[in-house]
């Protein structure tokens, strides 16, 4: 009898199976009962039939408590009525663990609060398991699309001894006599790779220490940044924008009962197509402007004007052009207006608001001394930086993708606190 | 013209190509100059004939400075001589940006102090490009495995308010009014995503505020933590070696060139096949003794005796059954054998020393509390981790694989600091 994964079960029509899993739910009818069985890959219906099988087994099946660790085996029959599409007739049921009868997710509705602090059962639930399903397949396809593009990964360090863009918001910690800040971003290091292997990307964690609570925002994020050399900003934004209907592809393409389960509305997925659209700054200021929005050229926007911009289109839509002092001090400006950089946000629809943040980086050695004073960076810090404009400098572009955001996105989520599987939150580093 | 990159050369022969990359070296002789060009993928030989091009530029050949960036153009051209077996036979030349004419990193020697404190440069010498290439081939072949075989990425947090294995050697950080504490393992989230998803891989920075020197410590290293359910000791040394073969055996296919570039003994490489002997703990102890090390039944190895170990087998090897007391609180005791737990270390060959560690995970309720007492670890902190056992525990195992120690010794390098591109040693984290 062969050890079978649930996920796997439309190749076993027939044939006798075991399962090794946790008891989900349970119904029964008299004569006959269903116990929902989940093994991580997929929740399977296993149908117990008092007049087939052992009255011992069919009798236990009452008293195990929900969560037990149990094997089931059985013949595999398709069922069309069920989701999986497949259904287990049970034989026998082996209790591997009984848990104990106060398992704290019941299957009532619980506040999110309450849910948090059991995290680490709450993944177990069905739409915790297809959220996540869909953040590792996401991921994956970002690795294979960068992978096959020729990028290669080139990991960037965490403690870092100075700040990306400032250091109001950074973790700090002791090192050893010195003191070491929580990597923001792989950027710069990025840069120093990407001259040495042409094109690159980091993929980490990524640290923010905000007092914010928002439903966009997490102490402790993931972030892919590819860096090109050779690469200018225009051909950047074609290699984000491929890159975005790449994963919205694979999604659709190897997580569809997942999007399902999530009730995800596909239809917005599959309108996911190259080319995106392109606005200007000025643009959106006038945009938001005409919605009544109290804004100035020069202003930034925060998450409620992204989200007026991003309803507009069905596709994400690329804001660019951002005014110098928005955006961080070693973005390009563009050479037909100082004013500007050759930076873009790119905005997911539906409301969901920047996923990406990119542009050209600041070529030109002397440009980039002023701006490190400008912005009251010390320079000791940023030596290796500027080296890297001394000795064979070349125009190069990169991106910053959020993970978290961009699954959110994905599954339709109205908070970003369930795309990853322990979120670090405002006062919450528990479990 | 295409514009290629110069690890797609050999698809170009006879045809008329732009290459952009940088200057790394030259030489002369009269009417031949030959300029070694890198674009990151590679290095390749562009040959200029004075009777066969313009004057002018062959002239300004000599008056680029190393590191320049520079385009270059002409036709591929088969030649045995050169290691890529191919070169450009130059038409035009064109600077991107000219390098100032003292780039640090010379083509002669260099002492590893100075050359670290240039590390942003250093990476663009051949001998560096091959290093982090194969990295870049060991991760992603890791990840390919781990997906293949039904593991689900599953991140886990940096941001911990607990230690996995106690609490002197980690990096401490404010986290709002608490304190967070750089994980050193996602160890223990593993357990809890093991029980929601079967089997998963947490794969990310770990961090180790550690005093030493040693060449296979770093302060901050990459690790991969497969878990799995109802996956007992046994198995889990099978999905070991499995897995380190699977990385050996896509590094000898796919990087061949950098594994000559490095002179690495290929041959040593090519015996890494499954079975790996597998010696216990006690063996372990009589073989250091019979080498003259003075080491007592109970207490752990240090780095030279697991050098003395691995030297004496031509594949890795698993020294398993530790005592009790040598390892983390959460390792099972063997049921027949109170004193040792299921766990095993597998240590590299040539004298590599261990590059995984793993085992079976205690499923017991009340064993588990025990431990937690015993260790003086704070209950309430592990509340959660508790409840992995009152709600469906299941026999589990898994296993943490370092990344740098991998790629020390798939490379054969003798220190672990050449192995990341920006390694965090003591006292050093610039640049």
């Amino acid at each position: 009898m062969e050890i079978i994964r649930i996920s796997d079960i439309r190749n076993y029509e027939g044939k006798e199976v075991e399962i090794r899993g946790w008891l989900y739910n349970r119904r029964s009818s008299g004569k006959i009962k269903f116990l929902i069985v989940r093994d991580g890959t997929s929740f399977v219906q296993a149908t117990l039939i008092k007049n087939e099988m052992d009255e011992k087994i069919f009798d236990k099946a009452d008293n195990i408590n929900y969560e037990s660790s149990i094997k089931i085996s059985g013949v595999v029959k398709e069922e069309k009525r069920v989701p999986l599409g497949y259904e287990v007739l049970v034989k026998n049921i082996e209790v591997v663990s009984m848990a104990e009868d106060n398992y704290p997710i019941s299957l009532k509705e619980h506040g999110v609060g309450y849910l948090m602090d059991y995290r680490h059962l709450w993944l177990r639930s069905p739409r915790q398991n297809a959220i996540l399903r869909i953040r590792a397949e996401i991921i994956k396809s970002i690795r294979d699309f960068l992978d096959m593009n020729g990028f290669i990964l080139m990991d960037t360090p965490i403690l870092t001894p100075a700040a990306c863009e400032g250091t109001t918001t950074l973790f700090e910690t002791e090192y050893f006599d010195d003191k070491a800040y929580l990597a923001q971003s792989g950027q710069l290091y990025n840069e120093a790779t990407a001259a040495a292997f042409g094109k690159v990307y980091c993929f980490g964690p990524t640290f923010r220490a905000e007092k914010s609570k928002t439903r966009r925002h997490l102490m402790e994020f993931w972030m892919v940044e590819p860096e090109a050399s050779y690469v200018d900003f225009e051909e950047c934004n074609e290699i984000e924008e491929n890159l975005i209907t790449y994963i919205v592809g694979k999604v659709l393409e190897k997580r569809t009962n997942e999007l399902n389960l999530l009730e995800r509305d596909i239809s917005k997925l599959e309108l996911i197509k190259t080319p995106f659209p392109r606005i200007s700054y000025d643009e959106a200021i006038d945009i938001l402007k005409s919605n009544g929005v109290k804004i100035e050229w020069g202003d930034d926007f925060g998450g409620e004007d992204e989200t007026i911009l991003s309803k507009k289109y069905d596709r994400p839509v690329f804001v660019h052009r951002y005014p110098v002092k928005c955006k961080a001090f070693y973005m390009k400006p563009d050479p037909k207006r100082e004013e500007v950089v050759l930076g873009a946000d790119l905005l997911a629809p539906e409301g969901y608001g920047e996923i990406i943040g990119g542009g050209q980086r600041i070529d030109d050695y002397e440009l980039l001394e002023r701006r490190l004073k400008e912005h009251k960076l010390p320079r000791e810090k940023y030596e290796w930086y500027l080296d890297l404009r001394r000795y064979g400098s070349v125009p190069h572009s990169g991106f910053g993708l959020g993970i978290e955001r961009t699954v959110a996105w994905v599954c339709g989520l109205s908070h970003i606190r369930e795309t990853i599987p322990f979120p670090r939150m405002l006062n919450k580093i528990y479990p």
